[in-house]
């Protein structure tokens, strides 16, 4: 493994999860939103749980072509409208009109943006997300996230783990799987860049999924720091 | 015009000749291709302009759909092969397959990196190029340009001043056209982003093409300093 890394050029990044807290931003948004209208807050780990239960659902249905294919933004907005329906949460337009965006207001984790500049003097560095662009965008300049080039399923019109978009940033950046490492704290999306070749890096991070007991990715990282420091220091700035 | 640039929001970058010196790098690899080959590099200059020509030629045919979707990395390359047929120019085969990849090894200009890595912490800052994608990662990688997003014509399959590569950012980043502002060296490209609704910002660069009396931009700008001088310090984080 240690002799495979050494070919490393290019990280593509997984965002959501990865570089900003999704989980926790979400329910912190829930929280607040059901304190303002009076409601029990507590029910936030619980909503926002659920709402990111319908968001997977969906973005399923999408890669499956059992629906048409509609942005994560969107999918955000109508799953928090049929959750504060279906569940009788007393909230109006403007709080859920608010929730419906949270997306776009995720907090980086902590170590993101120095890591990221950090990297991106030796590696290629390349966002590979299931959020749309102005999302990406949005989060990227927040958190002070930035990037060599700045990839989203939307522009195929799947989700990871769907193979389209893998082969998105293969096929767009011409990469050579070989020497591309794709990055996430999601063991599901690491398992499909496998499936591509590409090699991969786990980072931990709060609230995330740990690996299965069989899963053999090549970097299994503490966080941003300690997957630095297992990457190669010199890189030919051709590869790719 | 001052008060309007109060709301800049993002700003969208033109990179080969504003951030890169596509004129003064090309000329350099063909003067040396020329050297080592001993024929006479005093040629360099002519021939890449030759190659420019030709270059902007086949984009004004793709855009006028006289013919297919070619990237900038094949018109490159069908350019420079064509060129050193025509001319006799007795360059081997490797030395050719250098020059066709020239494109990915553009010098940034020395204000380029620092400037774009101050701007983007007030403003959304993206690329929108004719460039490729690969040639865009390659030059953002080495020239240490980092972006909030990274858009190119490649996504439209057309060039600028092609309405649709305007269109492609409004579009896809959501962009509001009154708080967005075209930064480039060329005029034709402000112009055209001007019909689209957006701001201009003309950037001076050494070889470029200076406006015209009757242009009217809304900053005019000697280098990225003077630019950074004029725009906003306060921006919105929201403001799209």
């Amino acid at each position: 493994m240690a002799g495979e890394r050494r070919r490393v050029g290019t990280l593509l990044f997984d965002v959501l999860g990865t570089l900003v807290d999704e989980t926790g931003s979400v329910a912190d948004e829930v929280g607040s939103a059901l304190t303002e209208a009076g409601s029990d807050p507590s029910q936030s780990t619980r909503l926002s749980r659920e709402w990111a239960r319908r968001i997977s659902e969906q973005q399923r249905l999408v890669n499956a072509g059992e629906i048409a294919w509609t942005s994560q933004d969107q999918v955000r907005r109508a799953t928090i409208n049929e959750i504060a329906a279906e569940h009788g949460i007393p909230l109006d337009r403007p709080a859920l009109e608010r929730l419906a965006t949270a997306g776009h207001r995720l907090r980086p984790w902590p170590d993101s943006a120095a890591a990221l500049a950090s990297l991106a003097e030796r590696f290629l560095t390349v966002a590979l997300s299931n959020a749309d662009l102005p999302t990406l965008a949005d989060l990227s300049r927040q958190g002070g996230l930035r990037w060599h080039c700045v990839l989203s399923g939307e522009l195929v019109r799947a989700y990871k783990p769907h193979p389209a978009v893998y082969r998105l940033a293969l096929r767009m950046l011409r990469l050579d799987p070989g020497r591309t490492m794709m990055v996430a704290t999601h063991p599901w999306d690491l398992r499909a860049a496998a499936e591509h070749g590409l090699m991969t890096a786990y980072v931990a991070r709060p609230g995330g999924t740990a690996p299965d007991p069989t899963d053999q990715f090549d970097i299994v990282a503490s966080d941003l720091a300690d997957l630095a420091g297992q990457l190669p220091t010199e890189v030919d700035a051709v590869r790719r």
